[in-house]
């Protein structure tokens, strides 16, 4: 089978079910930068892994599309919100909500995709739908949670790694773990099966987050769609930043030092940062977990009874963590 | 019996169970903040609604618990919300959250405040939880709905009488409504039993905001507990502004004119303001509207079978609507 169409399948079918989603004009301050947000883009990895892991336990996509959709809504909520708090002007290439309307929209349009996540989640039919919205609730408090430490390190200079995995486990990882959790309820899956996917959310999701600080230092700046060195300019505590300053010792560890004390580095530093993490090991050791996260999401994949669905889910992993290099 | 110390009685219950709600207590930037939200005070009208009207129909107080404080987080949760739109600097007389902490911390409890509210709402052991889940959602959309009116009405010179209805329906009636439905559901009323409580919220609700615009220009300023001609020194388009604006004529319609032009009146002005309101019939038509509400909402309590609760609710809502004058 051709995974690669059958994604584009998905993806169409994703997109074609937002934009039906919110039928409501009026009032137009809220719903014309709610429907800008919804026809923006983005890769929909989280409904098409709602699908995949409903199929993959012997369910059908048809019935899993609204949960796909309501957390793919929810994940905009999450956008639209982090980038007031995080002063980000453009995303996906466009400008973001505050900044092409204003602060005030944004925490609206905000909460109204949070509450039109909920109503298309509830389209579900499930006789399993109290766990299903359990499960989506525990990932908002946990999203909150995570971007509440994310902003606790800028301020602070002694993050270790362990937080900061803690942190994206929270920020990043969970949200792929209610994803393939809740695909695999509305399949009705066993128990065991339920697991077997929620691990590998959520061990995606982490290996996803790591991969994502890597591709800062060393990826391809036009593959990868982000300005390469982006983290390092703004002094953002990422894993790589985190090893480097656990591993490096004498000048670079100072000169790491320094990149946290002054919130960032120059431009012409990059090259230098980048050899520090390289020699420092921080690269090999991001890389190595990327690895073991990886193996251990295939593992968990193996679990389950063989499917064309669980095929797809091994290949769209490593299409999600072979994205730019 | 005493209903005024049954409603301490549940009020003090509500408390108690907010107090313990929220376990948690790191990340400490959000579960400080949200902690103080919830020990703030209030009422308690829209839980001790759910509790009253789940009795009403045969229920029982601690099943309906959860979702009464459920509704009272997802109140919390607009107020944050709101007051960072609003620029509002103290609310039961304590600073508000964006102004003791940040605009950044506000909008992170807010929504941590949400998702809370889901979480313990859906603590409701019931076989309708999916109803109960869906109306509590159409209620966020809704009161969303409504804040983005009020918005946008603050930009307008022309807003009708029957605009500004819709406006408070979806911010204060909905969410009123969506207590005394909810609560019908968990005691399991019939479908007329929940229409007469959804039908009484919404009443309630939209005269119990009519009164509030009616106490800014009549009521005590000590009991009230706000100060009184507030809405018209910031131009709000209240019930009261409106209907004066449709009604009168001559020096006093330039008068009313000026003020929205203006984006509100001086203090010395508050006086002539207050005549106005009085000799155009604007306060007239909102006595009227309140009463005729309040009588219809009687009407509704009159569908449902005799008991202590209903008696309660009759009691509830002259103490809602008599609150300072």
């Amino acid at each position: 089978m051709d995974f690669e169409h059958q994604y584009h399948a998905y993806k169409a079918l994703v997109d074609q079910y937002l934009a039906d989603a919110v039928q409501e004009t009026k009032p137009r301050s809220l719903y014309k930068p709610l429907t800008y947000v919804l026809s923006g883009g983005g890769k929909r990895i989280r409904p098409i892994l709602v699908l995949l892991a409903s199929e993959a336990v012997g369910g059908k996509a048809a019935e899993a599309i609204h949960a796909g959709a309501g957390i793919e809504i929810l994940h905009n909520f999450t956008l639209v919100h982090d980038d007031i708090m995080d002063n980000a002007n453009s995303r996906r290439g466009r400008a973001t909500v505050h900044t092409r309307w204003d602060g005030n929209v944004a925490i609206l349009v905000g909460d109204e995709l949070l509450a039109l996540a909920y109503r298309i989640l509830l389209r579900t039919e499930s006789p399993r739908i109290k766990d299903i919205t359990s499960v989506f609730t525990e990932g908002v408090v946990e999203v909150c949670e995570g971007q509440a430490y994310d902003k606790e390190f800028e301020d602070r200079s002694n993050v270790s790694v362990d937080e900061y995995l803690l942190m994206i486990r929270k920020k990043t990882g969970k949200m792929v773990a209610v994803a393939t959790e809740i695909g695999a309820i509305i399949g009705n899956g066993s128990p065991a099966e339920v697991a077997a996917l929620k691990n590998y959310g959520e061990l995606v999701g982490r290996a996803f987050q790591v991969q994502d600080d890597l591709l800062d230092v060393v990826g391809d700046e036009k593959q990868f769609g982000k300005m390469i060195g982006g983290d390092l300019r703004e002094g953002k505590k990422t894993f790589l930043l985190l090893e480097a300053l656990k591993r490096a010792r004498g000048k670079d560890g100072l000169l790491l030092k320094g990149l946290v004390k002054n919130g960032g580095a120059s431009k012409k530093m990059i090259g230098e940062f980048r050899r520090i993490f390289e020699t420092s090991g921080a690269i090999g050791a991001a890389e190595t977990r990327i690895r073991s996260d990886i193996d251990e999401a295939k593992q968990q994949l193996g679990l389950l009874k063989q499917s064309p669905a669980r095929e797809m889910l091994f290949w769209f992993t490593d299409m999600l963590l072979h994205r730019t290099y």
